[in-house]
């Protein structure tokens, strides 16, 4: 019998609250106020002089504020982590991590703006009024199909880098893990059969980025079953993905999907019985990426397939945003890019496979999360993209 | 001839632009996330943990974020220092000095949300809507007569400490330093007949306060001369005014209104001719609070005045809102103040003056703007008077 490792990393309440203690975040002021002349440079009448010049010029503001390298992480608090709605304040020590993780790994400021509204209209409409104080948006835990319609109206509304992370991390980090794992295993990433559980924020995006990079053959399946273009009830984002999928026109549940799969991508909680697993192709990929509890559990799912992956930090193979969403922002702001392309999104994915082609095993597809040559990487491959789609 | 020192600190273009290249803001993450375990813990899965005790009790949210120390500096750009309406991103370095103001001299940490709209309705209702982001809303730099609408809108829309600076800093500074002069003089605060040059924000703030303060005798006098109930066309807050000052029914300009006053208390860029400030009562009070340039130069002032202030650093008894918003915040988000009460603001003024009385004399009535006693010691009072009032 295979061993089963079923506690990961062991963490007490207490030493969490008192990590929490007063909050992750804190402002550093970089240009000191330590006597009369700082002062008077800082603040009046010598910055008198700078805000003078951004009105005649308002580029200079990029030059002169903090905007430049300023993410806002918003969020409204309807899906955090697996916590589902908690609400705006809830939400806060999340996007709080999230602008820790910015700064450790992308040398980028950020704040949370947390809304208690959840109507689209309304979040864009506060983004629009706040547009100068920030740099760029980085749309964190808002529920599907909400936050599909959101960043499309922000895209459109701002003239700044907008990701919805749940989304395009992920996806860009899942499309650079299988990269890793057809390399490791001499397979080629086009040919393969890809059974997506999940049509949520993560799902979605995920369909979207394997099907840009050249998978031809994606099936997905929801808490309904298969998604096809014969079902009822589709919402306009499942439509368009059934359009878009299920080339063997595949009917019925995961079982039926998965069959002869070569890989599987959890991005539910969905729990997965170990014969779907064991029924799918040889040399399967299983990519079980839901936290805390994968969809099966990997040592389980290792008895079948060849390679494994999933969330967690206390596996191998973790799959994890902090990956690719640093660098991208990084790379999106360097460049003074308007908006993030799919192609900067692939870019950053290939950024990622190639650290981690350095050091390739079937239990190291990707960099480890805390690999500090990867967001410098992913930041000038994005960068790149950025001019060469001609956004920045 | 008295010599007259026409040169303020010189500061070279060069030394102003390098000083702001990039911004004066950073973020500082106070929770590490150097390896695999402070990752867990305060990002996934620990932070879970948090988000989920405060979906709970909300109440925790100020333990475990930054918002019980976190100001929003708030400003439009439509009065900014002395440029006017240049607009919301060309006031960020200034919302970015005022941050850095609050950090150095409060230890509070400030984020700049600068808007572009000027539409009352919709300021008020962006920051309800990003109410749970943040501890408190230093509004700044926002024309009067809106202002003043606003501020009270906010104040009741909100359940947190709100003040426009502009208005009640200056209030309090000018009461703390007007009874560091007469205290300096041996005179008493409410005998003064003082007039009030300007009826913007500062001017109206300034007056509510000594009148609260006791002085019975003050005069207010705007561009088209002294405000009295008579008076064509005043706005409502003017109107306000007309019915509580000008108690001898004084009609004219300036110059009916300062002969035989004992207090010329300028805030707005109109100069005063010399023979107006010779006209006044002996020991007369002069602060000349106009910046850069104040109403009357304070050597010539002091020809004729007994004390006399300015808003600059390279004069004595600088008249420096830094000595009263970082300590008024403070204590009102230590004490978890609701609102900032007139007992609060006239606590602040104390507490200042109070420093102020260790080392008096007519050219200290005030202490340095960089003085590091002032900060706590405003904090503390305005703690103390916010549980007296009890809306902490």
């Amino acid at each position: 019998m295979t061993t089963v490792n079923d506690s990961p990393t062991q963490l007490t309440d207490e030493e969490i609250f008192q990590a929490h203690q007063g909050g992750k975040l804190g402002i550093d002021v970089t240009a000191p106020l330590s006597d009369p002349r700082a002062l008077a440079i800082a603040y009046t009448p010598g910055v008198a002089r700078v805000s003078r010049a951004i009105a005649q010029d308002a580029g200079l503001a990029a030059q002169y504020t903090w905007t430049h390298r300023l993410v806002a992480v918003v969020s409204d608090g309807t899906a955090v982590l697996g916590l589902g709605d908690i609400g705006a304040s809830a939400s806060l020590p999340v996007m709080e991590g999230k602008a820790a993780l910015f700064k450790t790994f992308g040398g980028l400021d950020a704040i949370p703006l947390v809304l208690n509204t959840t109507d689209v209209d309304e979040i864009v409409q506060t983004l629009v009024r706040l547009r100068p104080s920030f740099g760029a948006v980085n749309l964190e835990d808002i529920a599907a199909p909400r936050c599909f319609e959101l960043e499309a109206r922000l895209v459109e509304a701002l003239d700044c880098p907008v990701m919805h992370d749940d989304q395009h991390g992920t996806a860009i980090v899942v499309l650079a893990a299988l990269r890793g794992a057809t390399a490791a295993l001499g397979r080629d990433i086009a040919s393969l059969r890809v059974v997506v559980s999940g049509a949520g924020a993560a799902g979605v995006a995920c369909t979207k980025i394997l099907l840009a990079a050249g998978v031809a053959d994606v099936t997905v399946v929801d808490s309904r079953g298969v998604v096809h273009a014969g079902r009822d009830g589709l919402n306009p984002v499942k439509a368009e993905l059934a359009g878009r999928t299920n080339p063997r026109g595949i009917r019925g549940g995961l079982a039926d999907a998965l069959r002869g799969a070569d890989v599987f991508l959890g991005l539910s909680s969905a729990r997965v019985p170990e014969e779907l697993i064991a029924g799918m192709a040889p040399e399967a990929i299983v990519f079980a990426l839901s936290n805390p509890d994968p969809e099966i559990h990997p040592d389980i799912a290792a008895r079948h397939a060849a390679v494994v992956a999933t969330g967690r930090s206390d596996f191998p193979n973790q799959i994890n945003n902090v990956l690719a969403f640093p660098g991208v922002f990084r790379g999106a702001l360097d460049a003074g890019a308007r908006r993030i392309t799919e192609n900067m999104k692939l870019a950053a994915a290939d950024a990622i496979a190639s650290v981690a082609a350095e050091d390739l095993a079937v239990d190291r597809i990707v960099p480890s999360a805390l690999d500090p040559r990867v967001g410098p990487e992913v930041a000038a491959a994005v960068a790149r993209a950025a001019r060469q789609d001609g956004v920045a």
